[in-house]
């Protein structure tokens, strides 16, 4: 009896029929600068029209482990719009527009409607974020992974004119410090997460909690909101003036703030300025967990930081709000001298 | 008791101490593009001068189980170089110079030396290929992988003007196929080879196998050649000559060729024109595994495969040995109608 690669684990043929499945998803995700016709081994892109200068922006990001609750639930078509999200915001905060995406799938035994779910929600948040799906890969590993878990990772690319890259040098002290709502916890702490609503508190996904106005799975699988329109908005509305963005993703607010403030600034932020969303509320209470690790594990209901000049704090918060995302005065930026990375952000 | 995210086992200093000596190891290999003042969130990279055109090219992939072989071994850097030789790879063969590559790195308990032994093998690729370490993400999930284990993700972006993209659409009957030696199972097929070499075989990856010269990890854990070079100096010795290319990685011969070549074309291949691989004989033998699966699971000793113009088939394959490659006539191309797409390879 001679050996084949499918009883060794590997099924191309349920490889090859998702590749069908994901280029029609991918197909409406398309940009004109996508060169479509050539290249088999690669995606091709051209570069947008008018830049004199460009630049291009790259992250990389996954999922974490909000995957855990795609596999509890069942629910794997929403999982790819964080992935987007987490990938895309990062290449957002210097200013670029997002050109394309690629997507790594890899799990143990090839689910195809599995695979396919989880690519329908990448290419939805590809479409969200105005970026193109234009590659990825899509690995069967035999033993490497749980029956029915899977990994993702992603890949996105921007361009921006090298004259305009947002880096935070012009930050100055005064300028105010735009809080932005996230949708919940987007795709950070979810170990932490699971461990207080699981093991804490004894929940399990399907239970439904009052305070959180659906199941715990509904509450944790909110996708991550992707703030392409919200900057191109905010960009259009405010430019110069808008000084720095900041993506809250893991280390929360003080650990991530920071990394767009110049040396010897910080900010000073009122957590008091808007409602904590319940879903870190009840977090807080199930673990206990005590308000400094709560500030450096979730965003506690901020997805991004919007720095700028003070005068168009106003205009800045008006243009988030026409593009649909909740945006008001979270602090301002002040001098701190030479202290530790995360000390830089005061609260109260 | 108030509950940590890191109880939760998630340890951010680890991470953080980790990123301090991915640093160190990601500068040597900038680039002049690479613009390291900025960004915190994102790798920026400019493009090179010179393009009137440019085409941004684009791949992502994996190591597949070839992680196995490090993870049996405890050898871990040089897995890193599988990792961007199989996504430049990708890239190069639209006639792409890789510019940048980012790497996701994902585990369930993070260990600082086994992440930074990874990481070493990923910039000595990058360094191979001539592309920057622009960004990556180590994300530590508990309770994804089994303990010791780790999941790696690579994406590379190249460059290329696009009236020089490479995509085989001016191959015509008649055209040289050139084969260049792979090191190796490079990182295909691995599922199938560990099936046989462990279960059929009984053998371990310490165990010495004379027709290995050697044991048989050192055998699995042979890096995949990365081919930048090489096309450089192919495609600036033989210039339009050079019609197509095509990496060969999972689906084997019959599964690439048929990626570049126009409709209607195929190829006859000689795998008699070469020695393979002894790795290919044991694994064939020790299974037994049928010729056909060995054809499209293993490269059989032809990493990579260049079409060219049939008078310019001598000049490169000089190219190719004077810049470290062996390379030979594999076979030519040849017109077989309508035929289903791993037909259109011919063998004998």
């Amino acid at each position: 009896m001679s050996v084949t690669y499918r009883e060794a684990g590997v099924d191309i043929d349920a490889g090859d029929a998702l590749v069908e499945r994901i280029k029609r998803l991918a197909k409406p995700t398309r940009i004109p600068e996508v060169l479509a016709d050539v290249g088999g081994f690669a995606g091709l892109c051209a570069l947008p029209g008018g830049l004199s200068e460009p630049v291009l922006v790259s992250g990389t990001d996954g999922v974490g482990t909000k995957l855990k609750v795609a596999f509890a639930t069942g629910v794997h078509d929403t999982v790819g719009i964080d992935l987007v999200a987490m990938c895309v915001n990062d290449v957002l905060t210097v200013g670029a527009r997002p050109l394309f995406f690629l997507d790594y799938f890899a799990t143990g035994k090839l689910d195809v409607d599995v695979g396919e779910a989880v690519v329908r929600g990448i290419a939805e948040g590809c479409k969200q974020a105005g970026c193109a799906l234009i590659g990825g890969e899509t690995a069967e590993l035999p033993g490497m992974y749980a029956d029915g878990e899977y990994d993702l990772a992603g890949f996105a690319v921007g361009v921006v004119e090298r004259s305009r890259i947002l880096d935070g040098k012009r930050i100055a002290v005064g300028d105010a410090v735009i809080g932005v709502a996230s949708s919940g916890l987007h795709s950070n702490g979810f170990s932490l997460a699971r461990r207080v609503l699981e093991k804490e508190m004894g929940l399990t996904m399907s239970d439904r909690v009052a305070d959180l106005g659906g199941t715990v799975g509904e509450a944790l699988l909110t996708p991550t909101r992707i703030y392409a329109r919200a900057i191109t908005a905010l960009l259009a509305a405010c430019g110069d003036a808008v000084r720095g963005l900041s993506h809250i993703t893991g280390g929360g607010l003080p650990g991530n703030l920071p990394r767009v403030l110049p040396d010897g600034l910080g900010a000073r932020l009122d957590l008091g300025s808007y409602q904590r969303p319940a879903v870190f509320q009840v977090l807080q209470r199930g673990g206990p967990v005590e308000e400094a690790e709560m500030r450096r594990t979730f965003n506690l209901g901020v997805g991004l930081v919007a720095v700028v000049e003070k005068g168009a704090a106003d205009r800045a918060i008006e243009a988030l709000a026409k593009s649909g995302e909740q945006a008001w005065v979270l602090g301002e930026v002040l001098s701190v001298g030479d202290v530790p990375f995360e000390e830089r952000v005061l609260f109260g």
